[in-house]
């Protein structure tokens, strides 16, 4: 079903009518939107039969909001610190649909666990696993920046939320340390970041469950460095007579030495759920490895967050999703044929996954 | 011979009370002098045999021109960055005695190099290894700040200037790294800082002289990372509408986070000179290592940075120093007597330097 018609929004004009050009084929119009003007919002919301999110963090949940409002269907990339679950009541009383976190982590590992979690009688375990990372690594900090330096300062600062011994307990951003080997990758390392989100509402009792960050060795020891040294503290110092706090300058500074464009990308996600399944305990291992696309020049990290997104608004405008309310991808995911037709929307996209199941004794 | 007076001055006249008032026993008294204005100095020099100076670096040379102005010796231990020898024949002329860079290091390094220098026929190699450390490691970087924060990232920033086959280049700053292992310290790290000042004048010729800097390992790396990062950079950089040099703010996250008064310091110093004696390739290695003093709460940096300028002062006022000019340390060392006479008085204060010569075929 090819979209009739897409309008591309973005507070910076500039920006919107670039994004716009480059996608070039198919009949793509843009438009100038501040999309914390809510009157606007909704006006524009009007004529449209779906909404694609992708927001800076303090937009996100007002957008869930007015999409509901105005009775859109919503499928949202956007981190927000709210939990969208909550809108759950009003979506399904205005009859619409909202997908939230629909992009690679939460998103793609969502679907995943909620795939897992849909054949297992009772879920033990799940450890998600996901990473973006330039080709090799690259000094100073085996890093380069594919998204907002804020956001990722957030992720090195904000406790995180897992599931120890059954109960939701919050660890140090940065903690739970741990060397990986990933295939055609190498040796990698992880530590606990905050990434289960609607997981810790939708996945029910479960003995262990978290998210770890993938990144080069030695990438944690460094980023720990600048946090002790306070270079991520939020609090303004006075330097020389100005206030400033040291957070908006490191943020400044990765923005200009980690930013290199030339520097190709991949992404590595691994999720493992196991548990009990036919009285024999099964570990489900979800693999998927995507890179930098030459030809597009479209980077793993773009492909592996919005191709999610795209590929829900699609099954959701020709019918093939039904479910009204706020529906997050692990719930679309425990229907496997709903699994299926996304798994394979993707795969014509070239993001290849891996699914294997081990039975242990 | 026990002083008669001592007059304490600082710009900040709390200090200057503070100071005089931890001397405590004999007639010291205090005063709030600007050494930047000429003549408020002049004036207070007028009424003293003898100036010690220890000043921040940009009023280090000027204080050489006043004293020499004022006609009054000065033993100095200021860093700066013009070369302090150029105003020897105006130290002749007034007929008195100014010795420069009379600390630790330069100081009783440069006194070891004279020392030898003076007994080989033709000096080939000069090593010098120097720091002041925590007793033990202390995280983040292994290290406490013991002087200013501006200093210390000099001390990273600046270009070192060391002699590579008979000639003086410069090399990149926390370069020329190794490990060594210091007798009861254990493994230490070295790279290069400019600490060799005039000893690249007075020296003569040689194949190899340098200076490193001495730290427990991994401090360099860190250091490097905060480099390449951007933190030490002087330019402003615009952060939330306010201008700030990342140096400045690292600078006063330093001060915050690494001044630990309660941590124990220790000093290191090896030097190691090398040349032909009567034929014989020799090798002369001087070893200090200094901590801090629990009975008097004087650390091991203010014991072996003052302690040297106050013995040679000592001998000037007495009559044993007769030589007038600009008198760098490793020229008084180079008199035998006098250098004995230094060592001799700097034990007594339980500066302890044990000194080897070894043979080598």
């Amino acid at each position: 079903m090819p979209i009739a018609e897409i309008i591309l929004a973005d507070i910076n004009s500039f920006k919107a009518e670039d994004a716009a050009q480059n996608i070039g084929k198919g009949n793509v119009s843009w438009k100038q939107l501040d999309a914390s003007n809510r009157d606007e919002l909704i006006t524009t919301l009007k004529d449209v039969d779906l909404v694609l999110g992708f927001l800076p963090p303090k937009f996100g949940f007002s957008l869930v909001e007015n999409c509901i409002d105005a009775g859109k269907n919503l499928i949202d990339v956007s981190y927000m610190s709210e939990n969208p679950l909550e809108l759950h009541d009003e979506a399904l009383k205005a009859n619409m649909t909202v997908v939230p976190s629909c992009g690679l982590a939460p998103g793609l590992s969502n679907m995943f666990v909620g795939h897992a979690v849909a054949k297992l009688e009772q879920t033990q375990e799940v450890h998600i696993m996901v990473g973006g990372l330039p080709e090799k690594p690259v000094p100073p900090l085996n890093y380069v920046i594919t998204w907002s330096p804020e956001s990722l300062i957030d992720e090195y600062t904000c406790k995180a939320r897992i599931v120890e011994d059954g109960k939701i307990i919050e660890v140090e951003a940065l903690s739970g340390l741990e060397k990986i080997e990933f295939e055609s990758v190498g040796k990698l390392e992880a530590f606990y970041t905050d990434g289960l989100r609607t997981l810790l509402h939708t996945v029910g009792k479960v003995k262990k469950m978290w998210e770890k960050t993938l990144r080069y060795p030695g990438h944690a020891e460094k980023i720990r460095l600048l946090r002790d040294l306070g270079f991520f503290e939020k609090e303004k110092v006075s330097v020389e007579g100005v206030l400033v706090a040291p957070r908006n300058l490191t943020s400044k500074l990765f923005e200009e030495k980690l930013s290199k464009p030339e520097v190709k990308d991949i992404v590595v996600l691994r999720v493992e759920v196991s548990g009990l399944e036919s009285g024999q305990n099964k570990r489900y291992i979800y693999k998927l490895l995507d890179r930098y696309d030459d030809k597009s020049r479209v980077s793993a990290m773009a492909r592996t967050t919005a191709y999610p997104a795209v590929v829900v608004a699609e099954l959701l405008l020709k019918g093939a999703i039904r479910e009204v309310g706020v529906i997050p991808p692990e719930i679309l995911a425990m229907d496997e044929k709903l699994y299926k037709m996304i798994t394979y929307e993707l795969k014509k996209m070239r993001i290849k996954i891996s699914e294997e199941v081990v039975e242990e004794y």
